[in-house]
């Protein structure tokens, strides 16, 4: 290594990957060199894991995550929307057990005035992902060109597409790679990955839902607050508004999870119905993205517009627009057996009494994702009639026998197989805990 | 990830660099999956380079080491000698600037009647390599196959080869990984790609020459110490005799480097001649070997036959005969001017005068490879004509404008690039220190 550092000065792959082993801090150029080296494909896979790993293990320095950010934003194209003329807002949400907020949020913030063109991703692990639900209404694509995920924008002020090969390149080929070396869960990795995809999406505010708790990917809220505070400043620094809500996810949002299952409860909600605390977020998270988007003056006079938005049925009916617009069947509003269902349901009830205190939360999305209601690995297929309803929240007294959660499932070899898990993930004890807060932060607000 | 950990036992490699990520401890059911997935090539290139980053961060336990070892050798072919009624024996050492005692002591041990199997390895970077300085002597091969090889050994006792395709091939494949991503240096990784080739050759003891100071692969003493506990600790365990000598690499070995000019010089030693510091390692190393090798009862027993044997010139007999067998130009022991020459010969001078109180020797080995008399890659060709022969040892008094080296090489650009480098290897103080002991320590004696 020495020999050929002295003999040139030229920038190689091995030295760098020595240097951030050794704990250094890349320069500007180094990880420019990096991303555009790899993005060709002039820096081979094994070099690049064996640096994500030593990022992962020595970290990123804030500067660091900047730059990458930026490094793998430019790495592809960024859309804009000229043609509308309202301020461009998004959400994005660190992932969780039942959080389906975009379905809600997106019509709510459309229907207020805003547009919305997100681009979203799909679940992997324990986590759901917002393009595999909309994809459980029959016919929904979310595979849109670009080109008409203008149009439908243009038509409906909200559309919802997967991650074009246009957009950060350089993100795609890394997080595949990240996956296969154990290297995702870092917060310098993770906020540049998620910041370079939501900023190339032409948007002039961003509002996060940074998740904490036992079905978190962050299950410890240092960890919750320390990334959501660099996306913030990533955000800021490239000119976009942007403030983050760290929220609970020691339990599962709402009552459902599954894809099925969490279509119906989103209608549910815009609806006017729905379970109080997904309500509450989505309305909260919507309220925010008027308020940066500059529709109101305050995020109190944000809540009240949301709240309109539900009541006078006008989300509901951008949500019908949208999905016809994107191929999708709108009788789904209307009719929830147009959904997909599942051939066998079974209700687990409780093996004893006294206070449901925690959840392994988590656990709940591994138990889906054996149910195929969620994938292992990214080329696995979905089964989105799948789910589970859950019956008790923290906080409740749960009788014996008393039913903890339905689920719903087409394999019963696979039902056998998660059944003890899920009957675990339910803790209880004699004393009645506090309810834990919902939103438990804004950071950056 | 946790998902498929659920669904099935089944070991997959993501798993296995996660938990060393998060310093756990590998079983040795999983370092087998491990060596014998990446050997078959079904695990690929950027998970096992994720995986030596982990270890080379987060480092081995001594067990881990011990069965990677094992296992990185049965990854090949262990070489028998049953047909050799003597006991095998032979040297490893870490590498350094000038250290050619392989072609002095083999020789001697030969001459003294065991066998000396030695299957060697090329220099890279600052350091030489057995290999390269016997390719120095015209004609000799030291790609024989394992038949040829022992034709050689039972006709002189000695012989001289590569790594061949059938000896820990593992090894082979994670070393070339290891130099792309930045892994080599970590004891637990060096003494598995040692040890695995050495106990595959077949032989009944090891001495280890582990070299320390500035010129060494280890430079601190601590880590040259722990490796050498390791390598002499896993050679036990592998029912081996084993010790390890701690030695000097502050300064180059002997007075020549470069791969003619250590030819030469070995050749003078087994006539006698030579530089003390030479020819003291070469029979104190020669010395253990004939004491593991149950030749001799004592070491210092071991000293005087292996000093008999250059006195008588046997050894020095030993060393033609194999060059002969091995298709060398056996005129080279009584004619240096049958080895390659360099066209350019510079002096350089003291700029100053005092007493020389250290060398970068590193540095010595670098300029070496930019001149082409050594590796920065593995696929770069060598000169064997370039070298330098140092004139100062440390503790020397220095003159004003006394020579301190003598440079030989091919291409004056070269050399222009690499003259302040040399220069500036040599540093200067005003108080004589004291002479650094060439043995330091012997390990497991």
């Amino acid at each position: 290594m020495l020999v050929s550092h002295f003999v040139s000065k030229r920038m190689r792959a091995v030295d760098l990957i020595r240097k951030k082993r050794d704990s250094g801090e890349h320069t500007r150029e180094e990880i420019a060199y990096l991303v555009a080296g790899y993005t060709k494909g002039e820096i081979p896979d094994y070099q690049m894991a064996a640096w994500l790993m030593a990022v992962w293990i020595r970290g990123l320095t804030h500067a660091e995550i900047t730059t990458l950010t930026e490094m793998m934003l430019y790495s592809g194209e960024i859309v804009d929307h000229f043609e509308l003329p309202m301020k461009k807002v998004d959400k994005h949400s660190t992932g969780g057990v039942g959080d389906k907020t975009s379905l809600i949020l997106a019509p709510i913030v459309a229907a207020g005035g805003l547009a919305v063109p997100m681009i979203s991703g799909r679940g992997l692990g324990h986590t759901g992902g917002t393009l595999d639900k909309l994809e459980a209404i029959p016919g929904f694509n979310t595979a849109l060109t670009l080109r008409d995920f203008r149009k439908v924008l243009k038509e409906c002020r909200m559309g919802l597409i997967g991650q074009t090969a246009e957009i950060a390149p350089a993100d795609k080929k890394i997080y595949a790679l990240r996956d296969a070396t154990s290297t995702v869960e870092n917060i310098g990795l993770i906020c540049a990955s998620i910041m370079s995809k939501k900023l190339a999406e032409g948007i002039d505010a961003l509002v996060l839902d940074v998740k904490t708790g036992s079905g978190a990917f962050m299950a410890k809220e240092e960890d919750a607050i320390r990334l959501a505070e660099l996306m913030v400043d990533t955000a800021r620094r490239m000119g976009k508004k942007c403030v983050a809500l760290l929220t609970d996810m020691e339990q599962p949002l709402g009552r459902m999870a599954g894809h099925s299952n969490e279509v119906v409860e989103s209608v549910e909600v815009l609806k006017g119905k729905g379970p109080p605390d997904l309500r509450e977020l989505s309305v909260e998270l919507s309220a925010w993205m008027f308020y940066l988007g500059e529709r109101t003056e305050s995020v109190a006079e944000g809540r009240r517009l949301a709240e309109e938005m539900i009541t006078s049925r006008k989300a509901l009916e951008s949500f019908r627009q949208c999905i016809r617009l994107q191929g999708g069947d709108t009788r789904v509003i209307d009719d929830y057996s147009v959904m997909p269902a599942a051939r066998f349901e079974t209700e687990i009830a409780s093996s004893r009494s006294g206070y449901l205190v925690a959840t392994r939360c988590r656990d709940f999305g591994v138990a889906l994702a054996v149910l195929e209601g969620g994938r292992n690995r990214k080329e696995d297929r979905i089964d989105p009639a799948v789910g589970m309803e859950f019956h008790k929240r923290i906080g409740d007294r749960v009788r014996l026998g008393e039913k903890l959660v339905t689920i719903r499932y087409n394999s019963e070899a696979k039902f056998a197989e998660v059944r003890k898990l899920v009957e675990n993930s339910f803790v209880f004890g004699d004393e009645q805990p506090l309810e834990p807060p919902l939103i438990r932060q804004v950071i950056g607000g």
